[in-house]
């Protein structure tokens, strides 16, 4: 059947717009760089939250909710912080609008100006260690573990939707804690918690590693990542986990009686994970026909669809479909019967393909007879006949299945999609002919790192928490190293 | 025991600052009129928003997400409108701060201001129908039904936490509809939503009517509330369902073709709650010892403590907590044992007190031999003895008369401070000898209205929906009048 949209081999970049619009997930809107997330896109993002909010609550973290705003005065107090963050920031400086004097319209009144500008939180390390210096006077309150899910704005001058936006959507974890210890633990432990929710429920295979200090978050002593790869061999940062050491509370002076009753900094970290997961989500697992999702977090896993000519056949098939929607859910599957009237069954195959959705069954007049219906799957694109003896708990065997499938797909991908280069022409040419990563040795200089970067477009996208010991040379410079190292290009 | 604390008697205002602080639920920020909303305050609004959210999802609304910005020249398209919000917005006029050439620190870069000032939503109407313009082209494409939760900014000069602040979260909903009957529908839908969450949810008994013009939403041609009545005698509005007509379809310019192929606008509605809901829930049910929270919406439902002074007896008291505690949780009841050792018991019931925990169970050594608890419910301060026997059932009923009763200790209250006022002296004894609900003909103009608020400063909070018909005079200009209306000052 043609196709109204571009397949990933014409232009990748357009087949991930035209998904995003057709599948319904967003929309740019009037306002420069900021998206709209329609309601379909908002309900994967929903999905995701929920089981993301039960991991971090059974870490043994709260939810808590602080200021948009951000005193301009608060960054400039943690000098690596602000030199991250001030270029791309929404500032406000006044705090009314008046008619127009000299004509139509309205503007800003010049005499409600405030003293001190503000800044749309970027993220919230400075107003939340404000807040920390209050709560914090002992090791007793020790440790905090806060999370928020907010909005944050970074003035991004380069837009794509759910990639970068210049408002976006996420989580952002900020503890406190007594010890370096401590705090490197809950850095590590957060990030295995993003690795499972990508790998076991977005279906998205990941390499945990830490960032070189180029990549580093501004503040942070040491940020862990975890990095995926897109199917047209670009990395993506999928979710990082900062150990802050004691700068922030050095910046806003946050001090704690030790049980040795001595004063000392506090330990910080923060993590954070944001709607561009639903862009990882969208270019790990999709295909030339729409958007394929991972059951655990299709908004609707199942959908029934009946085919018919005759009112008559239709009472014979929904009273099948009855029972059988009750037992579904019975076994907590979203599923939705589509006896829309007024579209064609050919028009819904194709709607819910573009949107995703794991599962679709449809039922006609012969499969009655026969007490069968026919399953297609998403994921593959295979369709089988099944009994309806027993179809609840084979349809929920198949959930698991495509579950399964999708990672695996994902992770033979880039496992085949993951090179070694050992020399400089090779890194190119694998570069420039096989996009993907490429594990090679670098001289642990930032120099050497920028210079690669300026000459391939390529970036360390992890120093992997697994890699080997292994002595080589760094590929630009041949100076000694003693493991590889995972470059990409990346979103 | 003494209480280190103001009573309501004392100082009402007192009282409830000293209730969201001692009870740990939020506190002011280093942002002017910005709140930061702690753990245990925030574990409240979860609450809320769950059971609103499955509410306006049970009723077919679907959620989404607009961007926080809205172009300036948006405001000036729906003149009442941007009448209303002018006064009181957050204005973004650059995008990039920098080094400060001539010092220190980092000041606002003068080359990155914005073409355009960006407004941050005050209420999203503007931008939202900027959207459904693309959205909408067909009756098919109708009714639009969706529901935002987010911030917001009105910069208010004077802020109270919860009541009013310059940031607040709260659900938006924004709906467009083919005819004017079914917004009206809508609008009134909604309002019965809020209504039953307030009342069976909140434990709040709420009046439901319609808000008198000067009252009014900015742009709406009608507005309806719920209002609420606080301990001190004012009102406060709980949540409001505006009908819109067609304003804002003018505005934006999104029509849509009905059934007989003809362009018309579309109708629509906007309706929302916020985390003043928190204010009002601390306002209602607290008293002198701290927060009474009704068990549908506290964070947790029962606390156990253990009263032992050998680690023998903790041991046995906690061998019959566990099992306890497991039948609790099979009943969907949050249950927390405090066996913490650094904690006196006294400490500990003054602090679950202070936190609203609707049931406290201790157990001690001489319980334990009679096979019984100490069962203490928040709400009346009684205490029983219960035998373990079926005590999972017992607990469960008991919640639910605690939910019970606190809305009818609430109801009674209001109903003993509503009165009818049938002259002006009258009308302004009983404001200032028994401040409450007062029942007064008004002849329905906006002056009058308007006057009476400069002599009184009290409002019209409502035109009941249910009130009778009945002649009458207004209490300021003695002219006729065919139904009562509610006055009352208000927060």
């Amino acid at each position: 059947m043609a196709k109204s949209f571009t397949t990933r081999e014409e232009n990748y970049a357009q087949w991930y717009n035209d998904i995003v619009k057709k599948a319904d997930l967003a929309e740019n809107s009037a306002v420069r760089g900021c998206m709209v997330i329609k309601p379909y896109g908002y309900a994967i993002w929903e999905k995701m939250q929920s089981v993301l909010d039960k991991m971090f609550k059974d870490t043994g973290h709260v939810n808590a909710y602080f200021p948009l705003f951000i005193p301009k005065s608060f960054f400039s107090k943690e000098a690596s912080h602000v030199k991250g963050f001030a270029k791309e920031c929404a500032v406000i400086t006044h705090y009314r609008l008046k008619n127009n004097p000299d004509g139509d319209g309205i503007i800003v009144d010049p005499d409600a100006k405030l003293e001190e500008e503000l800044i749309v939180r970027p993220t919230s390390e400075t107003i939340i260690w404000d807040t920390y210096k209050n709560w914090i006077q002992s090791y007793r309150d020790l440790p905090v573990l806060c999370n928020q899910w907010a909005n944050v704005v970074r003035w991004e001058m380069r837009t794509r939707l759910f990639l970068r936006t210049a408002e976006f959507l996420w989580q952002e974890g900020h503890t406190a804690h007594a010890t370096r210890e401590e705090a490197i633990e809950e850095t590590r432990k957060m990030l295995h918690v993003y690795a499972d929710f990508a790998e076991n429920f977005m279906g998205i295979p990941v390499i945990k590693g830490y960032k070189s200090p180029n990549e580093r978050f501004a503040g942070a002593e040491d940020t862990y990542c975890i990095e995926a790869l897109m199917q047209d061999g670009k990395a993506l940062q999928a979710g990082t986990s900062h150990f802050l050491g004691q700068n922030f509370a050095k910046a806003f002076d946050v001090k704690f009686l030790n049980k040795e009753n001595q004063l000392e900094y506090v330990w910080a970290t923060s993590w954070g994970v944001s709607t561009r997961l639903i862009g990882a989500l969208i270019m790990t697992h999709s295909d030339d026909n729409g958007l394929v999702l991972p059951p655990k977090l299709a908004p609707l896993q199942v959908v029934i669809i009946p085919i018919y000519k005759t009112e008559e056949q239709l009472q014979a098939i929904s009273a099948v479909v009855e029972p059988l929607i009750s037992q579904l859910k019975a076994k907590n599957i979203t599923v939705k019967y589509d006896d829309d009237d007024s579209k064609r069954s050919g028009w819904k195959f194709n709607e819910y393909e573009m949107k995703g959705v794991p599962v679709r069954i449809a039922i006609g007049p012969r499969d009655l007879e026969q007490n069968r219906v026919e399953v297609a799957r998403r994921d593959t694109l295979e369709k089988v006949s099944m009994s309806m003896e027993g179809l609840p708990e084979n349809i929920q065997a198949l959930l698991d299945e495509i579950q399964q499938n999708i990672y695996q797909k994902a992770l033979k991908f880039r496992e085949e999609n993951t090179r070694k280069a050992d020399t400089w022409e090779e890194f190119v040419s694998i570069l420039d002919n096989h996009p993907g990563f490429v594990l090679a040795h670098w001289d642990g200089t930032a120099e050497t790192e920028e210079l690669i970067k300026e000459k391939t477009k390529a970036t360390i996208r992890a120093i992997p928490f697994d890699a080997p010991k292994e002595e080589g040379k760094c590929i630009l410079t041949g100076k000694p190293s003693h493991q590889r190292v995972l470059f990409a290009r990346a979103y």
